[in-house]
């Protein structure tokens, strides 16, 4: 008799189910298969897939459609604003002196391996780059920010959400201070996106990354807010599509489904209220049913769904595994940079300890999270937990560094 | 009543048909929606599709799985070499003086936008570039080739086969012409891919790109392959992925796609005998009972399927329009330039006319074309060709530049 094992998802930071509506919409979105840009038949349903789901994205973020480029995800949006307005600075044919002397990008410390990766890239490009601290709130150095921050500041790029502790950056003040000098500010919203709502009109950004596998579509779609009249190279370039911004032949069927979830941002606002209830809930009895837990930052601004926890003394990718036994889903860091025995660089950024970082879990909950697998993980967690204790305290305490 | 207009599509190097194969993966693929770099359970599935895909693509083009690296698409992977590589010899930390050198790329001058607007964007950021000239029988000018080949060559990027003409490209040839400099090569095999059998290992190029979407599968989707020990700086950086060669999360539904279409590798050989039959039949019909009709490059080695006519006196874009009415999709240069009243570079860089550009359609056939198809879209040009022909003389020759 084999039996069917129940799996709980805890990962959703990491990526999201696809939700029904999407897996519904793709046989129809599969079936458009012409090219958006062939003046036949054969383009006009993709050509309308690519119309409709341009002006739902846009509509969720707040922004027109004209400021919506698709890309293949977070990533890839990343790299576009990061890399298109260094090379845009060097090729430009007509740039104002002023515009010419700004080699100068800055970011937080905590940013996603696409953007500490690629400013590693301009920097050996020639860029000067500097990094701004965070604490162990998750907080960001903003005087550090203002010391720094000059008439040489091409781009400054901050997370609107951290992915690994949930934390939320003072995106509408530092973007008031970057234009204060002229540069321009990006955002990573890959982690805000389809959880808490957004409109990036009110931000004043000039630029937003977006990724649809963290919002319940699938991988390999994405989209990047350019607003009107922000310039950069082009990281892809190609035909002329996206109105010459990104090339290639455009993803319709994950940019329809990035358009079906697009739809559905009038519930996030509801759902972010009862993801904060159910966390709030977890974090409260693990603190009391489990010793020597902190949260990092807990008690800053966070996303709805995510905690990152600390367990003194047990290692984290131990407990994964050891959960993942029980069929729970749950991640010691970035799920990137996952299969890597290295701490997560964003805790230890944060002023963590090697031995804390090693320590840590995150849980992030999502949209069908329920109250019953939120006490079946507790449950399960308290078990591993006290186990793992137990084992380390045989051994004696040598394993704890 | 209403009525079901049926729809004949002859423009299959524009983009193909989703087949049947990929649209009964899909949803198995969507389901399997866990990130690949997780190492619980929700990363097993994704990770399997994943380097199953990567076999599959590999042994299609007669390389390692190693040697793979998925990307968006053609666009992508086309992009990837031509920038990497500049961005490499960039940044590398310790290059050799003779490879410091290496400040010069080549292309032809009928590759695809992709390949051109990024030489044109390497030439900005201070590259020398130069463009091979092609005839008007698609043949490339290998003296003008070794002539400008030097020591200071870093790339040669020759397309394996022309998009709008379907002319093939001496790749081997050429390869072992820049291999004697030093000089590593690139052929952009989007085209090629799904048409020809391919082994990439007896034509012993460095680079090499594919695009899912080109053969039956789904947009958003290809792959690039890189030789072992070839190196170039990542064209997206991120979490690792890909090691460390293309960061994002990985489409592993288009990769997964792809990886169902390149298990039908064992077919081209076949489908390629077969359409050359159909696709010489139509050409003969054509050059038979149309007047003042040529078929640009017709006398040189060629893809199966393409057949590109200059129809003297017919405006291709009118033409296009009038066969879109009776249900046929055809092409007047590449998709992606379609909506551009501009006659197609390519053609005009074989030495084509402005006039004879204008006047040009390319037909496409893919795997489901029948000879049914090809009689009625042959009859219907006849009557497309007659009647514009004779609407023209009636506004007497003006109209003909
Ligand atoms: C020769 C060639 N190279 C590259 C591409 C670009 O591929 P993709 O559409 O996947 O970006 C195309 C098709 O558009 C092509 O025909
Ligand atoms: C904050 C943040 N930025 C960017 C990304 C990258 O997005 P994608 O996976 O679509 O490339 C991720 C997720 O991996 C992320 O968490």
């Amino acid at each position: 008799m084999t039996q069917t094992k129940i799996f709980h998802y805890f990962d959703h930071n990491a990526t999201t189910p696809v939700c029904k509506e999407v897996l519904e919409a793709l046989p129809e979105l599969a079936t458009a298969w012409g090219n958006p840009s062939s003046i036949h038949w054969g383009g006009r349903m993709p050509k309308n897939i690519l119309r409709d789901a341009r002006k739902a994205v846009a509509d969720a973020v707040g922004v027109s459609p004209l400021e919506i480029v698709f890309t293949s995800g977070g990533s890839e949006a990343n790299n576009t604003v990061l890399k298109g307005l260094f090379e845009y600075y060097q090729t430009a044919p007509f740039l104002s002196p002023e515009q010419s002397r700004r080699t100068h990008y800055m970011c937080s410390s905590v940013e996603h391996p696409s953007i500490i990766k690629a400013m590693d890239h301009l920097k050996s490009l020639g860029a000067r780059v500097d990094f701004i601290p965070v604490n162990r709130q998750g907080q960001i150095d903003l005087k550090f920010f203002e010391e720094h921050l000059s008439e040489e500041t091409a781009l400054v790029s901050v997370m609107f959400a951290n992915n690994e502790t949930g934390t939320l950056f003072p995106i509408k003040e530092m973007a008031k201070m970057a234009h204060a000098k002229g540069a321009l500010f990006h955002t990573d919203a890959v982690q805000a996106f389809g959880k808490l709502p957004l409109n990036l009109k009110e931000l004043e950004v000039d630029f937003a990354s977006f990724s649809g596998h963290k919002f319940y579509s699938v991988k390999g779609s994405g989209f990047l807010y350019s607003r009107k009249g922000s310039n950069f190279s082009s990281l892809i370039n190609g035909g002329g599509q996206e109105r010459h911004r990104r090339g290639g032949t455009e993803n319709t069927l994950g940019i329809g489904a990035l358009g079906v979830v697009a739809k559905r941002v009038n519930l996030i606002a509801d759902k972010a209220k009862e993801l904060t209830v159910l966390r709030d809930y977890m974090e409260k009895r693990i603190l009391t049913e489990i010793s020597e837990v902190t949260i990092t930052a807990g008690e800053s601004a966070r996303l709805p769904n995510t905690s990152s926890l600390v367990l003194n003394g047990v290692d984290g990718e131990t407990m994964l595994m050891a959960l993942d036994i029980k069929g729970y889903a749950v991640s010691t860091g970035a799920a990137c940079s996952s299969g890597n025995p290295e701490p997560s660089p964003v805790l230890l950024a944060m002023g963590l300890s090697r031995a804390e970082a090693q320590n840590s879990l995150r849980v992030s909950l999502g949209w069908d999270t329920t109250l019953e697998q939120v006490d079946g993980f507790i449950e399960n967690l308290k078990t591993v937990v006290n186990r793992l204790r137990s084992l380390r305290s045989d051994e004696g305490d040598s394993t704890h560094v």
